[in-house]
């Protein structure tokens, strides 16, 4: 087993659905990450909070194992983020974006994780993405997430970062923004080109694809009848694919990918069922063996 | 093995996507189901055709096995129907319907098709549907597909179809409309409440989920980088998974469901790799088995 380094937002969010709404609630891709990440190895958060981020939130990451010496502390207030859910469910709508303390954020790695074998850059800008991966001396797997801003405004930042990283893991309207191709297959082969080992392409409901050299991968999600809030699915799937690959502390390797990309499955279920991290909060090792084994049944022949 | 009688529609296409555009092409369910089915177990076609209908389409189905006994050639033309696909491929935007000699057709069974015991319900009038089902004398499995028009315009006689059919084949879009449910899911559940012991529910490239009493299944399609045209795509995921049903001739059961969807994701992703039937016409029992060996490779642990 070994440690990872996370760098990515911790925030407020503010999430209605049709199935209710709440204000201010834990979010951001670090915290999902985290919570997603620790029930399989110890997580090092890298990011930025205010000075009105609660203690309560500090301590719920701290009592799972996760190291926050990394996390910056400083005056003002915590990114918000305020979305909604229409329809499929697919796709949330942004209403309000306060950057607050992300906007100046800039990432300085305590010495203790300058030597983290696992480092998930989750998204933000590629500039600070590519900082960070610079502090980091020799990092046996990295992997990297990003969203349609980024690839719309900064481009050339990106793809560097993308030559990069061993592994991509990506919303799948992201990567057929990114490539311009018309369909997830088609994109995840042009994503290979630019650089990185393998990719993983997130398709909310219906699951995710794989794709490694040649090897191609694919499942559906577990099946959730009644979605409260997707927001974090996909981070909580990053969680949990790249917190397997840490507890297996070996170079990127296919098969292991499989398996790892149904972990992040099975937690990315737990966390469309209710507003924000509380499902995650609330999970359990027995939880997860328990959904792991129905996911298997319903998907292996 | 045991015979299939499927009833549906025999009609000419007129199809753009953005690879290309293809007028009068042959389509049909029907076709495309048995051009699928036929490499399972020996198909008997129910439909109606106007005089404009080309000897060498016909000459085709029977080539493959297919008894077009049930078939009627009527004065008129040809049911013809003209669409478009764009951007993502999933949905298709109908340009024109012209139902020609299918706006009056009414069903006959030959005397040899009322023992059939497996039959399919292709997406027609679901009073249509009811008059095939009256004259089939003991099937061991009835299926049944419907579209968009059948749901919101005769709803009560689809409910009065579902009643009395052993497994339903529903698009997901259809199966959100047919429940008013938010995702597949929990249409799923929803449709079982409706009458049949299995539902199973095409979601187009990413595969399907398959329900029948507390059991799931689900996968995602086999991975196709260029579709050309989802035309048919559907009706030949029915034919493929029906008339794996009628090879092993036995009643409806799970662990063979699942088998048989496996068998149509298999064709439909042929389907879609050209316009119309072409590549179901050239398809081989050497080219299925070796595409399933690569399904279950890229969707199995």
């Amino acid at each position: 087993m070994s440690e990872i380094l996370v760098v990515g937002s911790l925030a407020y969010d503010t999430i209605s659905s049709p199935e209710g709404k709440v204000a201010r609630t834990l979010g951001g891709s670090a915290n999902y990450f985290s919570l997603a990440a620790h029930h399989f190895a110890p997580v090092r958060v890298v990011g930025v909070v205010g000075s009105d981020y609660r203690d309560e939130d500090l301590q719920m990451l701290r009592s799972r194992k996760v190291d926050t010496e990394g996390l910056q502390i400083v005056e003002g207030k915590t990114f918000h983020w305020e979305g909604k859910y229409e329809g499929d469910m697919n796709d949330a709508i942004t209403l309000n974006t306060e950057l607050n303390v992300f906007e100046h954020f800039n990432p300085k790695l305590p010495e203790a994780y300058k030597s983290s074998s696992f480092a998930f850059l989750a998204n933000i800008d590629p500039n600070l993405q590519l900082d960070v991966l610079k502090q980091i001396e020799s990092p046996k797997i990295v992997a990297s997430d990003t969203m349609n801003f980024w690839i719309t405004s900064k481009k050339q930042d990106l793809l560097e970062v993308l030559k990069n990283v061993d592994l991509v893991v990506i919303n799948e309207a992201e990567s057929i923004l990114l490539t311009e191709q018309a369909n997830a297959v088609a994109a995840a082969n042009d994503i290979l080109k630019m650089g990185p080992k393998a990719v993983i392409i997130k398709r909310g409901e219906y699951g995710f694809i794989l794709k490694m050299g040649e090897n191609f991968f694919a499942l559906p999600a577990f099946p959730v009848a009644r979605v409260v809030d997707p927001t974090g699915a996909g981070d909580s799937f990053a969680g949990g694919l790249f917190g397997y690959l840490a507890s297996q502390n070996k170079a990127l390797d296919f098969d292991q990918l499989k398996q790892a990309c149904v972990r992040g499955a099975v937690i990315a279920s737990f966390t469309v069922q209710d507003f924000g991290v509380t499902p995650l909060k609330d999970l359990t090792q027995s939880m997860l063996h328990t959904r792991l084994d129905s996911y298997l049944k319903m998907t292996m022949l």
